[in-house]
């Protein structure tokens, strides 16, 4: 399990990688295990109908595990933040509803074959499938905030589930090509990853009526951290095990994905270089070795090191934003969560 | 335009078909002109995103026309009930986008190649694109009802959405199935269209803060005429003119869809007809041929018309449930656009 983390490099950017914790994650479930229990029955409970295909294909993505990343950060928030009911358990399981549901579409539109390790729902079931369930799962979100009964949250979310279509909108927009600034891409990671993170910790601070220092504060974090792991998911693409992630190598590669390993490995290329990138990715005219050779010219080029050193600033950045809350144990926890973004590779 | 009309027999159950209105429809759109024209603007408006392929694939679908009669619903129901205020015109534009994004997931599950007369979202911009944008306007329309600021709209809508999608899903299940009972084909229909018109004429007496018997009379008038309007979209798929309609005739046939049609040819079918059936639908052997032998088969085991009488029933049923209301021009119009729902073959 430690391959990967041998072969990539980390960069000591402000120290992250150094300082990550390889079990933050475990650190956080430990301090919000029991809510956490709670959310998963909520989320087994309420994506139940009498139409038996949605458990059954909800399921295999919801309850097959995952690392519940979004609804945990709902948890860790409104902790931090003092709140002592129920209601944030319910809204984390409304995260992890509108993040499954991106996922099955996703899995429409990308055609990944691999996710989580498990075969995807997509070709298990097929994409009327997926899409349908989605759009389920997407509608149940709403119940359940509407049953919460604050339109604050359902603001929240709604604004961030328009937000990550049009981020995903934008991907698509930029596909194969490589004019694609680096700003633009960092605009589809915001919308299609950033948001729901920054709903998911804004929540928390929302249900423990904290006031709005805090509340931004929280978003802040949550973007931040959502740009963290994106980009190092887009550099884990091009160097991660497969066995190690559950994620298929190359993916992004095969579909043309304008990604900043992409961009920093064109950018920094020769014209030998330049020709390779020009030909697998805008004209989408690969071989089998192509995949070989795309990780040998990201490793060469610095791509990789440069998109995670970037992925580093995000999690300093993420970090920063926790200051506005006094130190305590689930504080030192999400911030060693940034870390461990940016240092999951092992 | 008056070829499928004379093809196909409509029953006189109820005397339903022979009051049909033919423009009942137009006689609505003036009743509720000045508010339909404001709805407009506000689709237009609210459809818009900094990413330009999301309003160019909205347009596409949206500003296309068709015949709006979700808004519509809303738009009357408001009126009836008296309502003065401005709320029911941004809310009908939340139904119009919920159903476009099921009309764009639709297509993406469908690969229907005709819808309204246009050549498919899907067919133009591609699946991806379409299940995206249908996700954002879905969102968007959730951002529309927050705006708004009443949770018991937004139960009413999300609740819709929840039951669309499981419809749906229980259509894809039943799929190729004549085992399936003319009751579960009822309930996909309850689900897929009805949900949605109950929703929207149900809203119509929610904003104007009309008693429960109200809100749940036109609850029942929507949901008989969106099973009349379904059945009879059923009917036509074996029977329309694709000119007259915009609509692919056999699409449905195409994807062993199981319908109304379809069933009661089964039943009503000898041996010879039995087998044509069970190659075409369930084992989706088809050649050329079949969708005029369908077709044929559809007009001499009387599926047809048996499905006209059902669908007539329903709108009789719509009919019924306007009776709490006191006699107005816009009640009259709401009961003649359920004769039309009946009659829209001409």
């Amino acid at each position: 399990m430690g391959v990967v983390a041998n072969r990539i490099q980390t960069p000591g950017v402000g120290g992250v990688a150094a300082l990550a914790e390889p079990d933050a994650l475990s650190a956080l479930v430990n301090l919000v295990g029991a809510d956490l229990a709670a959310c998963n029955r909520s989320i087994v409970a309420r994506m139940d109908s009498p139409v038996a295909l949605i458990p059954q294909l909800a399921a295999h993505i919801v309850a097959a595990g995952g690392k519940r990343l979004r609804p945990l950060l709902t948890l860790a928030a409104a902790q931090m933040c003092g709140y002592a009911g129920v209601r944030h358990v319910h809204l984390a399981a409304c995260v992890e509803f509108i993040h499954t549901a991106t996922l099955l579409h996703d899995d429409v539109v990308d055609e990944s074959l691999l996710r989580r390790g498990l075969s995807s729902a997509n070709a298990v079931f097929g994409n009327k499938a997926s899409v349908l369930v989605g759009d389920f799962l997407f509608a149940r979100a709403f119940q359940l905030m509407v049953e919460d009964g604050s339109l604050k949250v359902l603001g929240i979310l709604s604004h961030a589930a328009a937000t990550i279509a049009e981020g995903e909108v934008l991907q698509l927009v930029t596909q194969n090509d490589l004019s694609t600034s680096e700003q633009r891409y960092l605009d589809v990671v915001r919308g299609k990853t950033a948001a729901l993170f920054a709903a998911a910790c804004q929540v928390g601070a929302v249900v423990a009526d904290r006031p709005s220092d805090e509340e931004m504060a929280l978003a802040e974090y949550g973007t931040n951290l959502g740009m963290a792991f994106q980009l190092v998911d887009d550099a884990l693409d091009y160097a991660a095990d497969q066995l190690t992630l559950g994620k298929t190598v190359g993916d992004d590669f095969r579909e043309g994905k304008i990604t900043l390993p992409v961009l920093a490995a064109y950018q920094a290329g020769d014209a030998e270089a330049r020709e390779f990138w020009v030909r697998t990715i805008e004209a989408s005219s690969q071989t089998d070795a192509d995949l070989d050779r795309a990780m040998l010219l990201m490793q060469r080029s610095g791509a990789i090191c440069t998109t995670l050193a970037r992925a580093a600033r995000f999690a300093d950045a993420a970090k920063g934003a926790l200051s506005v809350f006094p130190d305590s144990p689930i504080r030192r926890a999400l911030a060693d969560v940034a870390d461990y973004t940016v240092s999951r590779v092992s």
